[in-house]
């Protein structure tokens, strides 16, 4: 019997496998684009063979796996939302085949990145956390009494939903004015272009891409389904921000006041000491982060929602992973739901 | 050794202690008026003078305190917002002095609440339940993996601070745009009058008071901080919508929608099953439950949330104690900090 843990990460963008020691430390991992357009089983043979690239030892210790959703859970049949090819794939249960006779859990890719914060990441300790992303999605997962909220569900977590302004702009979830139809990165260049902004007239670089740009997408803090197109023109909207447009100044401050309303709700209900957020973004730091501590001050006036700190993600491109393994590794705080 | 418990319910209306027994009844039960600017003797002596009257038999099993907030939690010296003379009174250690060697736990009357309703009322067996009380303040206690949640200092809960419109009124807890700036009684009549509306225009009748009739304060299911002063307004708005007042009218559909929005929220973040609505003002009935159900609907696309099933409150003016008692009785479920 190994002490290593295979984790899986499925994502719009990419797959990817690893092994992880029991405090974390990803000592093997293999990645693969997702292909596009995919079937089911044209997914399933991507997953299969990045498993046999891996080679994992025989009798790890268990499989703890992040994906995409929606999902069934904790039965894991599921239906990313950009994977056209797996609706209702029972992605557990072929794991579960796969490696019969160990532990094999699954949770939302957005939950297994605030799991990994708050277990290795910069989220250690804290007795009530949101973890955030923030990209081409904005997502999250709370860790309240130091353990994982799934919710009725397992969709616990939802903060791109929070509604900021009732009134607002179209949602893809079908509603209006959530925080995510305002502070994913589409939607804010959309904005932008709508008051008349166009990608690079302030002058910043026309070449994207660089990962030490704001909005940029190969952070590796979001989870994949945060890191897909439209992230390019947020980044050069971040860019002329910087260089001093006013009206990319004034998307990043639409959006990061949005953020700190939306986490000031989540702070009022939720008596939270600690947010991490990650995700493309979040890079691009005060501009965005200094309007959403403003908008957060404003918004926690009640003594005990002062002490909100809002820091960023610590961990980097594994973070998928180290929240799968956790699953498994740490199941008496992150997995609720029986073997 | 008595397997019953003593329960205490502290509010700025009055104060009540009760007997309770295992399965939640409530079998002897003392009120008093809060005394108006008594000092801290004063209000203690009030307490125990309640607790001489009720005669708790030797040996109870323990003692059980609901409180209105704010609280240093889980130590329980409080300073409830409408008693000025309890600042930082060590209620829980006085209790814990007079009733030496067994549990005595303390949580916010709003919480209590909520634990009644999970325990003994409308969310029995919910596994995600959010228990709202909406009179002349809003508050509320969470519900999650069948377990009252905390928060870090013991707040969560607080859904009357979740935002709704970030531009909207000024709250008393020195934000503006909260749900409860917008839907507390209070702040509802004062939204009325400032567009033309003035009690009774539309033929109500004159006397208010009357414990059917809806936005009332005897309704028993408010913590008593939230059946203070300013509610006969709204009982009368309410009376004068049901009459057809358009002002009126539209006066309960602004606070229905806000509660909408803000229980949408709510749901999309915690993944909620239920949603429990008690308090005087949720007597209105459809004038206040169906524009909250629209605006609810209307915010909760996601598969998952448009489960969430929004309920009265179930029990009545014992509740209070009821999830006071809750806090001993099934200390496992809802009362997390240790002995």
């Amino acid at each position: 019997m190994s002490d290593l843990t295979l984790a899986v990460d499925i994502g719009g963008t990419k797959f990817a496998a690893g092994l992880v020691e029991p405090d974390g430390r990803v000592v093997a991992a293999q990645r693969s684009a997702t292909p596009r357009g995919g079937d089911a089983e044209t997914l399933w043979k991507t997953l299969t063979g990045l498993l046999d690239r891996l080679e994992p030892p025989p009798g790890v210790a268990g499989v703890g796996i992040g994906c995409g959703g929606p999902m069934t859970w904790p039965a894991g049949e599921v239906s990313p939302l950009n994977m056209g090819g797996w609706r209702g794939f029972p992605l557990r249960e072929r794991l579960a085949a796969r490696f019969p006779g160990i532990p094999v859990r699954i949770h939302n890719d957005a939950i297994c990145l605030a799991v990994a914060e708050h277990w290795r990441g910069a989220g250690r300790g804290s007795a009530a956390m949101l973890g955030m992303v923030v990209s081409t999605g904005v997502g999250g997962g709370l860790i309240l009494g130091g353990r994982l909220i799934d919710g009725g569900t397992g969709n616990a977590g939802h903060i791109g939903h929070v509604v900021v302004d009732p009134g607002g702009p179209p949602c893809g979830c079908g509603g209006n004015g959530c925080l995510e139809a305002i502070a994913r990165g589409p939607g804010l260049a959309a904005w932008a272009v709508a008051q008349g902004w166009s990608p690079g007239r302030a002058g910043s670089p026309q070449e994207p891409g660089r990962a030490s740009e704001p909005g940029g997408e190969p952070s590796g803090q979001g989870g994949e389904l945060y890191r897909e197109e439209g992230t390019a023109t947020a980044r050069r909207l971040a860019a002329d921000a910087a260089a001093g447009d006013p009206i990319a100044l004034a998307a990043m401050t639409r959006a990061g006041r949005a953020l700190g309303v939306a986490i000031a709700s989540a702070v009022n209900l939720c008596d939270l000491d600690l947010v991490t957020v990650g995700g493309g973004l979040s890079q691009a730091g005060d501009l965005l982060f200094g309007p959403l501590e403003k908008a957060l001050r404003e918004h926690t006036r009640m003594g005990f929602a002062g002490r909100v700190r809002v820091v960023p993600a610590a961990l980097g491109q594994d973070a998928g992973l180290v929240g799968a393994a956790a699953l498994v590794i740490a199941g008496d705080r992150y997995w609720s739901p029986g073997p």
